[in-house]
């Protein structure tokens, strides 16, 4: 264990610890964006609060002018499971051999902190840069997510403001700080199915019809099914059944069976086209039953363009690495931002343990991450 | 509404109420056995209560020659649900319209009635009959079954006290009561199924392998699979899926998935035949998966004999009304029974209403019942 006096702490990894200490566990924000807004709020940023429900929203921006970069990101953090199941507790924000523990320290109170200082510095260097700084926090990414930045959103376009460039701090990264950034998502479709059957007993299956003798050769066409081949940008749809549940294992014969699926799909798909081809695999098998959609966000996709080419630059010149340029992984609140018309990257550190027990972050990444801000809001502001 | 004067209720009707009043809910006696047992007591029973666990049985015997005719079944009811649901309150015993409502009207405290009052009768008339009259009686016959019936059995067994026909009161009458006993059943057995998978995010399928997509299709041969043709005596075997389980329903691949299901197999198929069948389909698939079973009864069949002869005349004598030998329907403690070596008949009401709401008996049916016992007792003991 490598102890390190804190004095010693640079200023993101000291804010880092302190968001981490605040048990913000979805949606309860636990002082997180109060604490932000004291360092903000020094540097000339305005504060608006947006609460919705149980979700607390910050809308902080420095400037009046365009172009506007926002920094967007999510205070909340998912639950820890069993806290003994922890090797250091996951409030105490500890670091030993290197690494900062803790929940949130990479999803993503890491990087929150390294926009603050990111910004303290570049707003040193340059008070009067052009454009707007702006960061949209919110406490809500990892709940439903329905009372977050989905509604900061509407509030800004009902007022017409725009966001130009949007940089989400997701940890983006794979092996090292900046080897990956995403420049756009997979949509993502929830499918929630009910077979209906005839419920009976077991001793009576001619009085009865077994919808999970039914739906097995359907679920099999769908696990099967070709979907596209992706594209250029995405890999291609791909099609998961998430849950199945029927009976209560006696000597009953259900009367119906639930199935719960996800999509994941590019550009090649639409929701509308693969809603019709489940039904129409369903429709092959003579099914009764009902079928529920959820569209939780379409596929987005930011070009090459400023923003793409600012996060490249940064970095290059603050890793010398080259950066790869990725559509996978899950959704995030850029399936809200990007349909404004902003440019969306998501940017931040190493994923490899978050949503995980022992979740933590490199100390030293953390303090990359902010000069990879700093050198963005230079590139674009300066 | 038929209002009967309580003088005019028959003895078993009567005692039918009696112990319809007593909520005996399985595994609860709620006293019905000591209610059964005051009135075979003056008749010259012997009383052996044997309880186990929360089990009451009672092994009732009068006289100690051979040959043995036991008359069996169970105090214990399945729950009633929420009790709101009956037009009349599941314990009040009520006449209406000549049907005797409530729960165990038809499974099965209308045999029990009719079991003491035949024996009341019979030795009334006969009080030197040959031979032995046993009455085993249990209260968890509805339940897991495992501190009941094959407990009796088991000290029976142990001190060499064999019984020769064995008449359960189960409901066994279809149309008019009567009409149908069983002599056999089918064996019944149970598997359990869990398919290993990868658990994974939604996001990143490759990182995974989803237990329902594999499953689907091995489920879909099974339920496909043809079993046997079954018998002059049974029907052929039939295999239904009670139970599938995996996953939350979140942006989870679930790491595992569960699988009940339930053999009624006839005597062209052995458990232990249908279990390598299943492993042999299952083979096919290459699942990574556990199995377990349980051998829930053998099946067992009670040829023509003394007791089946015996059953089909009283029906005869007393109702005019031929009646057909059916193995069918669930298993009975007869699976407990029938290895001994006992001839064993199921012989009791119709079963239209049991383990449902708004149970009910014809109260002349119970009448004729306790006649039709009598006359097997005449047939056999006389
Ligand atoms: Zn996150
Ligand atoms: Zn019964």
């Amino acid at each position: 264990m490598t102890a390190i006096p804190n004095k010693a702490l640079s200023p993101t990894l000291k804010l880092a610890m302190d968001l981490i200490r605040r048990p913000s566990v979805t949606p309860d924000d636990a002082g997180c964006q109060p604490l932000m807004m004291s360092r903000l709020a020094p540097l000339g940023f305005a504060e608006e609060n947006l609460r919705f429900g149980t979700t607390d929203n910050l809308w902080a921006r420095k400037g009046s002018e365009e172009p506007v970069l926002a920094f967007a990101g999510h205070t909340d953090v998912v639950p820890t499971g069993p806290e003994k199941n922890w090797a250091i507790p996951p409030f105490e924000a500890i670091i030993k051999d290197g690494m900062l523990h803790g929940r949130g320290a990479a999803d993503m109170k890491g990087s929150l902190a390294a926009f603050v200082t990111a910004c303290e510095r570049f707003v040193g260097k340059h008070p009067n840069h052009r454009g707007s700084i702006a960061l949209l926090i919110t406490s809500d990414e990892e709940g439903p997510a329905g009372d977050g930045t989905v509604k900061v959103i509407e509030t800004l376009e009902a007022r017409n403001e725009k966001i130009d460039w949007c940089l989400i701090g997701e940890p983006s990264s794979t092996v090292n700080v900046g080897d990956t950034i995403k420049n756009g998502r997979r949509g993502s479709l929830h499918g929630y199915l009910t077979v209906h059957g005839v419920q009976g007993h077991v001793a009576y299956p001619h009085l009865a019809e077994n919808p999970i003798h039914k739906v097995a050769p359907a679920l099999h066409d769908l696990a099967q099914e070709f979907w596209d081949n992706g594209n250029d940008y995405f890999p291609p749809t791909t099609f998961q059944i998430t849950k199945v549940e029927a009976g209560t294992g006696s000597n009953m014969i259900p009367g119906e069976c639930l199935v719960h699926f996800n999509f994941r799909y590019c550009t090649e798909s639409t929701a509308e086209s693969l809603e019709e081809r489940v039904v129409a695999v369903l429709g092959r098998h003579s099914l009764n039953y009902d079928l529920q959609w959820h569209l939780s966000g379409r596929p987005f996709l930011t070009d090459k363009g400023a923003l793409v080419s600012a996060s490249t630059a940064a970095i290059a010149r603050v890793c010398g690495r080259e950066t790869e340029l990725s559509t996978s992984g899950g959704t995030s609140d850029g399936r809200f931002i990007a349909p404004t018309g902003a440019q969306v990257v998501e940017l931040g550190p190493i994923n490899a343990t978050i949503h995980k027990v022992n979740e933590c972050v490199s100390a030293d990444d953390l303090d990359t991450l902010s000069q990879i801000y700093e050198e963005i809001l230079v590139e674009l502001l300066a």
